[in-house]
């Protein structure tokens, strides 16, 4: 299959069962509910060594947010909701409560509460105060710039991570070029985040290696300069980058259509733009249980 | 004392000690040493939850980077050398590893060497190659996106962390304002960071409070709407909003000199724009040995 | 009448007829659309002095555009309609075509058409090739980055310039956040923009002075520092900076809504922050035949 | 000759004489000098048709400046003394005596003085004040904003317009990479600006055209498309793109400099990311008295 130029493999992003809730925060200008978000979801590119896999879903107008303030969505992912729920609440301890005229509020009706404010309400040492609208229980913590207002919960749902595929060029400039092309595409869609640094991994893994110690190293399948020592290079002579874009959703859908956003994008730039191929990241299928075709996909 | 009619309070910033480490992250563009810089020092406000306390200390033009790129120098701080490995290699790992086109380099020779690639070159899966060039190793990973290099540790040294000042304002736009002008300035300095969303804390806190299992608590006297309830409030009729700036550097002059300038660019604004007074955060110097005096600092 | 504790003047403010169009340009990156834009829209804050007043109206995603690029809409506006082909020609000529990977449209159907590629086409030497398209005519001229892309014509409008309200606060620091606050929300809305540095004019002006050859100066009635010189002084002792929004639509429920949103964003910040009063700019009811009253806008 | 497989043409960049600022506006922060700044250089790419050449020379920290506020340095450009004067007093005010919390000096001691507040200070309507710090005079000029500082005259000095150089790519990308790394590299020289949006021009032109009233047309040498059709193309097949910065600065060492590190930094990609070729504009020696040959300056 091919499109534009580019061949689509016949092969399927591998991805697995995650935990995931989104909160909003808000504040008295855009710049600070970026500065709390950016803060909140730094350091939360991959689940195991960061706790959680975070990033900012989009920007909410005024009239998007519960308090009418500029706001900010973010989606956070863990395996499991013990973990999710102990991220979420450092994360808005450090991040969010000590940012500067900052609220935070659930973005997920439903689904499982786990605590956002009922914990970090004790910060206030008595003084805090609870008042309940419209069914929601929310906190008002005094602090030193005024009021830090938390909603009580917020909801867990099922989700979904390592949705991803992999960009093939024949240059580094080019598969920049192709994956910032995707990432912009696709952080127009709701539901869906990219964790990694400008939503791109440059260096994908395998899952052990050569050292009984390193669970993970060097997908050296798709390593440029190990064509003529991987045991089964994936790589022909004309790709000298690969870059991968991997993608965490709430439901398979989300992932599918992000996917399917991002692979036009990517195959728009087109074989003239040096764009070889697109694949994508599996294990074989023993370690997720969703598998996303890629032609399939693009069908 | 005063200083264009904003008090100075006759009281001192408590500070202890801390270890850190510069490191510098460089990438083909400005643009995505940033994004890597953004997303090693993100969730990295405070050193109990976080870890470690880190933000970006400058941006590097090429011809200061070891490479020749684009780059941008981190510090980071933690109550100890372990602690900091740790975050240092963690985050290296996640955060710049993981970022396309990006290199990782010590940024401070000499002083205790702490692994920055040491152990990161397994990711290589035995492909990784050593180089010792004037005196310093190199590793040279191979990775999808080319390959990464980063040099084998990097200097720990002595630090100090928890330089602050306090202002306090008439409103919530003033604190901001005198905040905004404060972080600018001492941005310009070398040697330090402030580690807090925009380098502001909005909600300080004291040590302890009523819950026994809660380890700290809103800073009730310099707290606005607990001025009738606090046992022993710091603040008059007219303040209604009190911002915290922490800094952290690697001597005692270059938190001094953060100090005498961000305090310099809050009292500019001045009592005719409702900066009323400049306090700082000390526990009684019980907790460090490092007092900054603001009366002196400004003397 | 007051919201907020900040008195709504009993005043109006005068507008006058001008002709407008939009035009969108598009471009392969959000960033090259962004540099034209800019660059078309310069030195637009007054008609008399800069032949137009012109700004950018909003961001266009890839479906909203022609091409199914990134976009951005422009509003242009002069005293007539020669006045206006003049200026959309010229800096179409100079700031669009020239700028790498772009292309230009028409943002109004129907209208009366004013020269869009009409006349730039020649600029192909002889290469450009025409193309009607849904009842419209492109023009593909050849130039070094590939092609540029130019609808024919673009349909010009009846339309307001002048709409305005003033900020009057007690600090600088004040009135720049209330006008920033104005300025965010009204962006927010279609068919209007605001022309000057910001949105924002500094330096208000009376027609006339007391120089023969002097067309406008300051004016003295708003002028903090001119409180006891003005003949006629409209300032009270506690204000020391006011801020005027100018706001060019196409229709009067345009700018109506426009005035609206923007004093409800100043009025929010409220008597708490400085924001004493909001008045507005005319010249008794000579010069425009548009009065947007301000109490009954704000009804 | 070749530079990382990239070839110079044995050719040379034509420029001529023009007259030149420089000029400092600041601000009460650097956002309202950006803002200020980038509508005094808009509609300012070629002179013909603009009136001036301008762009922002660099950005200045506060002790850089003469009133210790934050401030950016802007170039003007013109073909004579009389047109250079009468562009920088209409864009002083019309851009930054409206702007808010605006200030304009002269960026050049000594020289022709040309007016820079000299005419400006009439907008007080007899209420501005003058006054001469260490031999300067500057004009306090009340606005609603408080005040606005001029300084009387600025500098004129000779100039030189037109630097440039080709860069000759296999894709647009590819170019666009180039002419990015180029621009970003001399942007960090002073003394030059690079008018066009982006600092680069995507439209190259000829003298002339085939219609006697039009002045300049499409370079079609340098037209990919046009290589057929071309009296004489200056591109082989592989070649699809071809952009062109171009340079104005103070005195020919200063071009000479931003072409030799602009030149290096399109080298710098190479031929392995599809930069073919170097070249430059000229019109045969016939308009400019400058020439800087490429191998030359690239020796």
């Amino acid at each position: 299959m091919k499109i534009n130029g580019v061949t689509i493999d016949p092969t399927f992003a591998e991805a697995f069962p995650m935990k995931a809730t989104r909160v909003i925060i808000t504040a008295d200008s855009p710049r600070w509910a970026k500065l709390a978000a950016s803060t909140m979801t730094g350091f939360a590119t991959s689940v195991i060594a960061c706790g959680c896999e975070a990033a900012i879903e989009r920007n909410l107008d005024p009239e998007e947010t519960p308090d009418g303030r500029h706001g900010i969505a973010i989606l956070l992912f863990a395996m499991g909701g013990k973990g999710l729920a102990k991220q979420v609440e450092t994360r808005a301890g450090q991040c969010v409560l000590t940012s500067s005229t900052s609220s935070l509020f659930s973005g997920i009706d439903g689904g499982k509460r786990i605590p956002l404010g009922k914990n970090l309400r004790f910060f206030g040492d008595g003084n805090q105060i609870s008042k309940v609208i419209g069914g929601k229980r929310y906190w008002r913590i005094p602090v030193m710039h005024g009021e830090f207002v938390v909603e009580e919960s917020t909801g867990m749902v099922d989700a979904i991570g390592g949705g991803n595929f992999l960009i093939l060029a024949r240059t580094k400039l080019q598969a920049i070029a192709a994956a910032d092309a995707a990432v912009t595409a696709i952080k127009r869609l709701s539901n869906v985040i990219m964790p990694f640094p400008g939503g791109v991994v440059g260096s994908g893994s395998k899952v052990g290696s050569k050292y009984p110690s390193v669970p993970v190293s060097v997908n050296d399948a798709f390593c440029p300069t190990l064509k003529g020592v991987a045991r089964h290079s994936e790589l022909s002579a004309g790709i000298e980058c690969v870059l991968e874009i991997v993608i965490n959703g709430f439901t398979q859908n989300d992932i599918e259509e992000a996917m399917r956003i991002g692979i036009e994008a990517t195959c728009a730039l087109g074989q003239e733009n040096g764009i070889k191929r697109v694949s994508a990241g599996n294990y074989g299928g023993k370690l997720g249980p969703y598998h996303f075709k890629l032609q399939e996909i693009m069908a």
